[in-house]
């Protein structure tokens, strides 16, 4: 119940002791992020074993009868969150009660009906996560720069709002005020839709020849990485936000209909222009996308030849910190057996010139430039 | 006309010299590489500034009515391939023809209808590419250890199969060899219908909300990347390849429409092990493509946090290679805005610990092991 700073100069916003329900990775990377922070953090989990692993890495104490928090962070699994909501509701009646599941509307509505008193309620979802789940894989700086999407609504009082927004602040993380509706059309398009695209994409890889497979490129890789996804989370996720995701997935398979029939009949009217269109309209929609800071456009690349080693890349890392070069962003471009690799490395556009002569001078090969 | 090697030690298989009709990317890099071993390497192009460029880059000298090619390269774009291998065959009736069009059946099929004489041609494709394009991206390694296809049929005397052959090896590219059939079922499946789905999903953001796309991530990024690519050369490919991409989008279209009809209708016998399937089929799906050395599974990666400088990652690397780390695989996490970045490194199982051992004795901060 301290507000110290244990970071010096760095005071928490969140002003009172913090119980977070559910030590997986949201749960405990909260946590160690709170507590860095000076913050009072209780943590409680079904499973002691994982509450166990996520206070001894330092995320917090265990939480008792006796606490008295001012905000309760629910981070269970998508299915349970509305129960776990209502009997944190009326176990802490003073306390602000928020949640981080990734679809908002569907708890909301079993809430609702339910007739709870949602007046200390607020939903809110942090964009971050990382591939592997649970208290060990937790990390205090997930949510550093990432959207933390608070969704208020007409009866959202202000100070349960501060109070959320606080907490998405004093973990780093870049609040954004939503209706539950807005925020689970989002997600939709931009997660679950991709999700279900990726994972059916790589199930048609399943059966496929080997010989076939040994085709693929980076495309193929890039384009289905995703599914490699756990698919007890999924369901849940994809069951929790069905309407949205329905409707994408209709208007998606009309497209690629669109297209199979364009294809089949290319002389049939408009045809060619569909195709066109489909790649077209994939060029435009792929350039407003974020890029690592802000829009892709602000950087551009260029590609240097590297010997597929560490110490060659600690070499070009090492010119690089040497010449002053920022690097906004790189990928190591894999290529199946080869000894050789590309480094691509994106840089604002007045540093590629400076970048290119000095890394050249230095006895570095240019495959090329531009972004 | 010479078979002197200009690299030490390497004598090129190729024996005499080689014809190339197209000098953009595919046609330059093969240029650049052949010329390099030593190949007398003849280039025309329908444009003089794609010529000229390609010239000046060292990728051969202008073709001459007198050439003799034991060898012709048709680098030209799918839609005039046909026409530019009959032209080549009649004008160099002793050489060898192959092309290095992505759709093989299609060209094939034009030149039989035609009833052109095709003892002397073999249809070819690298698996190779650039996200540019053009005599000015072109660069003698983008064939290594990349698949090359090789159709044979029954008819190929296996003179030419041998001297296609020899042109992939001396690329140090891998020859492969498939029926056009097999070849174009493949390549619809891991480079056609990925880059069909790719586009309709990014278009798909061509109109979102602006906030909508402010919650896009890697997973979003990743998926659409293809989408950048080219619309008059996809629309080119697609027509080409038709048959196999139709009956792939097909199937995509059935199962995205049953992903749909499961989200409706949650509780219909079957629902939920629909959506579940799709997650694990495409779990094992993406499993099975290949990675950069082979497959994915061979590594296990670590994730170590480092600030978002090119100093650091020239420590980290000039660390790594201190300890003796061959680095596999290498990625840089993106996070919008964040100081902190996420340096994902793929090992052999057996370096992981002593990796991680070995920097966290140097300060570094391990987020994460596991595969």
């Amino acid at each position: 119940m301290t507000t110290d700073t244990l970071v010096p100069g760095r005071r928490a916003r969140v002003d009172g002791s913090v119980r977070i329900v559910g030590a997986g990775l949201l749960g405990s990377s909260i946590g160690h992020a709170l507590s860095q922070n000076g913050v009072d953090v209780r943590l409680t989990d079904t499973s002691p074993a994982q509450l166990r692993l996520a206070i001894d890495y330092g995320a917090g104490s265990a939480a008792t009868d006796a606490d008295d928090p001012v905000l309760v962070v629910v981070c269970t699994p998508p299915d349970v969150v509305a129960d776990v909501i209502e009997a944190e509701l009326t176990a802490f009646p003073h306390a602000v009660v928020t949640d981080v599941a990734s679809v908002k509307l569907e708890p909301l509505r079993a809430l609702r009906e339910r007739g709870v008193d949602l007046t200390n309620y607020i939903g809110s979802h942090p964009l971050a996560g990382r591939e592997r789940g649970g208290a060990i894989s937790a990390r205090a700086d997930i949510f550093t720069g990432r959207p933390w999407v608070v969704c208020r609504d007409g009866e959202t009082p202000s100070r349960a709002l501060a109070l959320v927004e606080a907490l998405a602040l004093d973990l780093d993380a870049v609040p954004i005020e939503m209706t539950p509706e807005e925020h689970d059309r989002s997600v939709a398009l931009v997660s679950h839709v991709p999700q279900v695209v990726a994972s059916l994409l790589a199930a048609r890889f399943a059966d496929a020849p080997e010989q076939a497979l040994s085709l693929a490129g980076q495309g193929a890789r890039d384009t289905t990485r995703i599914a490699a996804s756990s698919p007890e989370l999924w369901v849940q996720i994809l069951a929790a936000n069905a309407d949205p995701i329905v409707e994408q997935l209709d208007l998606l398979a009309n497209d690629l209909r669109a297209v199979a029939d364009a294809l089949r009949a290319p002389d049939a009217p408009g045809a060619r222009r569909t195709t066109a269109d489909a790649i077209r309209g994939g060029n435009v929609g792929v350039e407003r996308l974020p890029g690592k800071h802000g829009s892709r456009r602000r950087f551009e690349s260029l590609v240097v030849m590297v010997d597929d080693t560490s110490g060659q890349l600690g070499r070009l890392f090492g010119d690089l910190g040497d010449l002053g070069v920022n690097v906004e962003d790189f990928r190591l471009e894999h290529s199946p057996g080869a000894p050789l690799g590309l480094a691509e490395i994106a840089v604002v556009p007045a540093a590629v010139q400076p970048t290119v002569d000095g890394l050249t001078s230095r006895g570095w090969r240019i495959a090329s430039t531009g972004d």
